[in-house]
């Protein structure tokens, strides 16, 4: 990496600067194993302890705690150090990253009747299909697939190998990570005499501006409407979005998330990892579900909410869950027990 | 979309009409949102108290609702009304949607011995092994894999990107949605101080005619033998199958659902959604699994099985998951006050 | 396939051949179903029984049951017989399997400034990145898309359709099946004002030697160092391994697995399918965690660790959850008789 100096970081991002403005940094990094070409951050106040023993060569830090700083560390002191550190982060990449060029990459497939705009990117072995629209600024990595009338909207970005399916719009500032399936069928059936009859899924997928969408995930078409995802959305690896579902603003999904058909998942929400939500509920704004929790009703009140079976060696699970398997019957002896003592 | 008319709809799929045979309908929605434009369905009975203030141009429904369809709603009477609606869906999709044109893409790469039937369409960027078959009718969509030696029978469609491994055959009419791969090594190792000798993978993967196969679902080749789907299944997105698994006809299963090795599934199951089934176990035909079971042990008698931590408010969980990790020494403190008191 | 002859078998593999070296043999199967041209194998001391009546060419044995092998079935005598017969595939794969030509198929494309060794062999429609290192031996299958700086040791295979991100790196030997994705970005925010500020993730993924990763399983890059996989570990489909994750030497995860960020796992440890292990923990080398099970806190001694609800009828299941959300008020009410009766 080429090294910045701090002058240049708080031109770039502001913040007071504390320290010789031409010290150079090579690299971001955590307090506990800063160096003096490192620049670190503390924002958890749980690792405040490793700010007196920290090489960092800087240290991004609230105001309150600038003092703690050991003399021979910059520091720049700014009110939110973790909002600070992230913007860092993207400043840093687009210095490190090299640019995809505007244009398309000659060996994609341009159906007839897209419409590519001159300063988006198309990637190698990409197929955009008839009527797509790819705005200005955006880019498709090599081996993606936009389908038929599909927008991929300004200065979104997909990573290489994803799919956009026909009639699918993605809104601005996205990113798409590989793998990722967008409009695939919805999983609808009809049972007729023992099978299942399709259900053609006439449905899109509607996502809104600044929402990512991470590796292999999936987020299915609409059986009649859209299924929507709503703006800032943030969305792991290996989701799965069923037909009609609707996601609020600015929620955020753990990794191996599975939300069913219909589902309404409220704004603001936090979903944790491999949590599963079951099809035709509600889940009201600001709800934090527990990583590996099953939701199987809806959520009318805001809070945390839990359903994981705890972890114990092996043993003593195994008589647990025997136990657990004879519960009602254990209240009911209960009952009888405390109606005999009365 | 293009009207189509009530005639033409009867015409095509039967039933009996009451109304004006000459209205248009340019889509088919639920009868909450319909309009005069809308073909609606009645099919549950919780929603039968909607027929009465629905303003759809015309609904399904059962001969014997059809005096509840409000005056100025056309209806077509038809004894299941969820199974037409079907049937409407593939109508509809058929009228709307272009047809992939037979042949084989320019850009697509056929090695040396693989047979495409003239009436088989390859898109764009697709794949097609030494001796391979593709049979009439099949789709392969862009950027598909189809290996050595593989079969993918008449008039089935793979989505973009989706992986046939060598050797692997789909039937007749099957859909596989982008991302599925087929014929991947099952996970087959053979402990030898402290590594892993791997076992490699000699079977293939058989999947019967008319089964759909979601996005980035996974269905592993046997280690010796074949792992086998039969005929009518349908598997939603981010599923496992691993090797020598056996799938009976017409089984369903929901989103992120896993199968241990070797697994028996029988026909005509439903496996709700991220369900986990251990190896080696049977599963009897019409067995219903609940979303987010785990399934450790065989089941040989038809029914509904569940095996769900019950969501609560944190604080409430945090208790009695506590308690849950003593149930045992519970149960045998309840015995103890039981003999006291007797 | 072709026949091989025990004499063949016994001179690539060694062991003490009982019987006709001529003998030929043209497939691998389990002792049941085996006739008198299968080499079967005799590994779990479970399926003994089906020496004595087993209709199989030839047995692969340990010494000690050699002489339980029937009158006209030959046997190879060796210390492990499961090892044997795990090498015995591999025996068989490599003589059964075309092998990829060395070379780069004309239809790939490799950007400026990438390294492919002569030796290695480049799939069509593969993308190599600007710098990236293909090493001798390796094999890049169709479609896969290797990024910017990436390296892919020596005899490493990708099935087609793998991505590895810019700057990732694979050791020697190892196997990546189909739709894998390897570096795509770790989900890292900084909540800001009710929106997601993205932090870019700058580290990379670094996997060690011999290590296999299973279809459409996904490794993320990490935030500011890097996620790393050490030698031999071996990772079934479908699994989510996040960003700065560590995982020990030996290890292997069934499908389904999710690691969230930070979390250390161990050497030799196992992860059954679908379990889910929290962020920021460690687990100790040598641990056993039970499919399905929810990790939520650190593990210091090795054991076999489980936390999976009991699966039940669905009537039994509705009662004893509906008592477990009372089950500490239940223990409760257990101390206050307690207390009457002392």
């Amino acid at each position: 990496m080429t090294a910045a100096s701090l002058a240049d970081v708080v031109a770039a991002l502001g913040g007071e600067l504390h320290g010789d403005a031409a010290r150079p940094v090579e690299r971001i990094g955590p307090l506990s194993t800063a160096d003096a070409a490192t620049i670190s951050f503390l924002a958890n106040p749980r690792y405040r302890a490793q700010l007196a023993t920290t090489s960092a060569g800087c240290v991004i830090v609230a105001p309150a705690w600038r003092h703690e700083v050991p003399a021979g560390t910059a520091s720049i002191a700014t009110p939110d150090p973790y909002h600070y550190f992230a913007r860092l982060t993207q400043w840093w990449a687009a210095r490190e990253r090299p640019r995809e060029p505007a244009g398309v990459h000659p060996s994609a497939v341009l159906e007839p009747g897209c419409s590519v705009h001159p300063q988006a990117s198309v990637g190698a072995l990409a197929v955009v299909g008839a009527g797509a629209t790819i705005a200005a600024g955006a880019v498709l990595g090599a081996q993606c697939h936009v389908g038929r009338g599909a927008v991929v909207g300004a200065r979104t970005r997909l990573a290489p190998r994803v799919v956009v399916g026909d009639g699918c719009r993605l809104g601005e500032r996205c990113i798409v990570h590989a793998g990722a399936v967008i409009g695939a069928d919805g999983f609808g059936f009809a049972p007729h005499q023992g099978r299942w009859e399709k259900i053609e899924q006439l449905g899109a997928v509607r996502i809104g501006d600044d929402v990512e969408i991470g590796a292999n995930t999936c987020i299915d078409r609409g059986a009649l409407d859209d299924t929507v995802v709503e703006d800032g959305v943030k969305l792991d690896n290996l989701i799965h979005i069923a037909h009609n579902v609707h996601v609020g603003a600015h929620t955020a999904m753990g990794a191996c998330v599975g939300i069913a058909g219909s589902a309404r998942i409220g704004a603001h929400c936090m979903i944790g990892g491999a949590a599963m939500i079951n099809g035709h509920i509600e889940i009201v704004d600001g709800t934090y579900i527990t990583a590996g929790s099953f939701v199987s009703r809806s959520i009318r009140t805001p809070g945390e909410y839990t359903g994981v079976f705890p972890l114990d060696d092996n043993a003593s699970w195994e008589k647990n869950a025997a136990t657990l398997r004879q519960l009602h019957r254990l209240r009911e002896r209960l009952r009888e027990l405390e109606k005999k003592i009365a």
